[in-house]
């Protein structure tokens, strides 16, 4: 299995970028690699550097446009757990009102993990006290489960939006729900040589190995058949047999 | 005379920003201020408390939108020298091609106090050498006449594009010219007291003191007879006086 | 009464810096102003321009010397609360362990205004809880016995350790204190003008107004009768009539 | 040949850092890749997870203690032309002085390429512009004969100071040389089987693999016999036949 995400591709936000990645021969339940940094992705020299020359079986990239201050890089995605990423494009709504609430059920034992001021490193340290490392589907489910009681207590209408990856070096968990069920997007490629043999003339597909699998929160490019949309209420696993996609939260 | 410049305003560009100022009390002849960041202006929080705190006769404020790296506080506007203040909106074409030779002509005292890499600031260096402190039209007409030389030896078509202002902290010269004729816009304020007569329901005038004056690239709000554009190949003079429009390398 | 702080004079520290000012004609309970910068102090040119450009009746400053990462902007101080500002010098042994435990005791309706993950913040977010607007010495106190009863549950024998600095832009409160009786140095300076008189050939003073009073960590000069040092368990007070020492948490 | 530097081991410096590292696998020629950044390398988590996870036969590391600002990546070391990496630790006195006299040498079609201010940026051009990449140990003496001339033309009495670190990605030239022949250290490790051999106990030895060559500024560890000082006015040149010094504009 393979992730190659398009650095530099979504570079209309400017509120700071990071990457995580595992190295490519590492053992099993090591540590994934971060860099996060509060520039505009689009002129970072540094990163130009470091994506050209890192090589890894699977990363992930963000590209962070803030609500509001603060921008640093604790704030920036993806977050680290021993072995695991989290990263989630969308926001906790009246995330103010409902922190100290949510912070309260984090695991004392992880609370003094949490770095930055982000709904999202809360929701990640929410999911991991929840059992993320042991079944992150359900995990995952509790603790947005657990932020939607929480801002239905102080009447927010939609507490939930976005789309969430999670990775513990082997196998990928793509989340896409919303209180409202109107979620942003979220996509994953086809099968790269299935691609290349309908598009032999296709330069865009060039920049893929064959084995490359990408998710992403758009359309990497326009070929009809290029790229599936994960559904509403949906989560879709990646491991070494594909992709499966199974309901999320449905109602 | 006052130059109110809305600092915040245009904030579609993330390749850093600055500002001058010159002191209230300043005696004649006094440096300026100068504040350079390379963060994008729109969440930078010091940006905000440093442009509520401050008290400025005349303050030049600039975004940068870089056409490349380095992103470095040295290449970020207003440029200083002694008491005159420089920005320039717009670029010179071709510049890497040509920029040892302007640098050459750059007067040899001078040379030591270029400290970044753009044209702009080769430009404000050309401008001084050629005398801008003693006679700012002329010389800011000298220098931009020896970039279109230098360009048009090596076959660029049209060197020279952009606004440009300068001030000595008592008067302001702003520059609108192109090689080409197609300059990107530069405007001014009109009177503010007989604005607020003609638009007595304007919520947007109450952020201006009745003597301030404005020079900007776009206007600052969509009223009628508020701004006023300057004309290609022209030099508007703000001083205590009020605003005189000249012809400026025109054909 | 007039503070002026030696920007620039503690420069051996390089983990960011903080300087927070009062207008020099701000209306009672006007909010400071705050600038705070992750770049190492020494060669800061923006802080060079902006010490140079402000007046201010009463301001702080401070280079902070993290003991680890994160190095972010919210870390640094002086931290501000309407129109009080705070700063710490010294730390809160065993923090990461007592954390939550002082967290979950601040007021909920300021839980949100926390930003950074310094134990200083934390401290100030407390007293703040406990009534510092009202009465500042009484409510330090509390905040730190609480801060020493969270520590001693969990066997941390010395949990506090600094001298701080709080105002709210007419009155300074200067406290040294620490449970080992140990702590970090306070001084402030005397009376300029009888200084001035003691050493009309002392260069040193030239660069102090008349009526400038000075509260630092370290005498900014060997002057013998220069600079007071404030004992342990002391806070300091500083307002229109003069410094004023009393004790503090003293045994 | 695999040369280990000790990142993080000169933290006595705070103005910024940078490392240039070839691949593992990277064929002939091929272009190293390089990170530079203006923060104080102590603190930095970039650098942390980067070094982690970085494996490169042949690396360079520098800590930047400037003079002045401007401090800006581009002025940090290493610097880069195609493959070859070049880093100074030293500086050319008074020059300011004779900055615009070495850059006229530089060849016009390298001009563009120097994007900083600082005299080391500078020498490389200059070592580049008499053929540093076709016979470095000539090329890099004229340069700095060049940088001599210029500088006692001005009454500079010692222009030319400190060490200089040179490679292709294959070879590695570094020089030890000062005008007045009290040039900064220069080391290199001797054969690390022989130092386990001697010191079987000596756990500062495992940080190293047995193929571990290294050239620093400083001994990295007090084991006599670990370190070889370099002469002055000598270059050692490391390839995969080991150390070889030789005379470098030796009087």
């Amino acid at each position: 299995m393979s992730l190659n995400s398009p650095l530099g591709a979504e570079t209309v936000n400017g509120d700071g970028f990071g990457f995580g990645w595992y190295a490519e021969d590492a053992a099993a339940g090591a540590a994934p690699f971060v860099f996060r940094s509060t520039e505009p992705a689009w002129n970072d020299v540094n990163l130009r550097e470091i994506s050209r020359s890192l090589r890894s079986p699977l990363f992930f990239a963000h590209i962070r446009a803030a609500a509001a201050p603060p921008i640093q890089q604790t704030n920036c995605h993806p977050f680290r757990h021993d072995n695991w990423l989290f990263m989630h494009n969308g926001a906790i709504a009246g995330f103010s009102r409902i922190k100290r609430d949510l912070v309260l059920d984090v695991d004392p034992e992880l609370y003094p993990t949490i770095q930055g001021t982000t709904d999202s490193e809360v929701l990640f340290h929410l999911a991991l006290t929840m059992g993320l490392t042991d079944d992150p589907v359900r995990a995952m489910g509790d603790a947005i489960r657990r932020v939607e009681a929480a801002g239905q207590a102080v009447d927010i209408p939609f507490p939930m939006q976005g789309t969430i990856a999670v990775s513990d070096g082997h196998t990928l968990w793509a989340f896409r729900y919303s209180t409202q069920g109107r979620t942003r997007t979220l996509f994953h490629s086809t099968d790269i040589p299935t691609l290349r043999h309908m598009y032999p003339d296709a330069e865009r597909l060039s920049a893929f190995g064959d084995h490359a699998q990408v998710v992403v929160s758009e359309p990497l490019n326009d070929l009809p058949g290029a790229f599936v949309e994960v559904g509403e209420s949906t989560v879709v696993i990646l491991d070494g047999t594909g992709y499966r996609h199974q309901p999320f939260l449905a109602a």
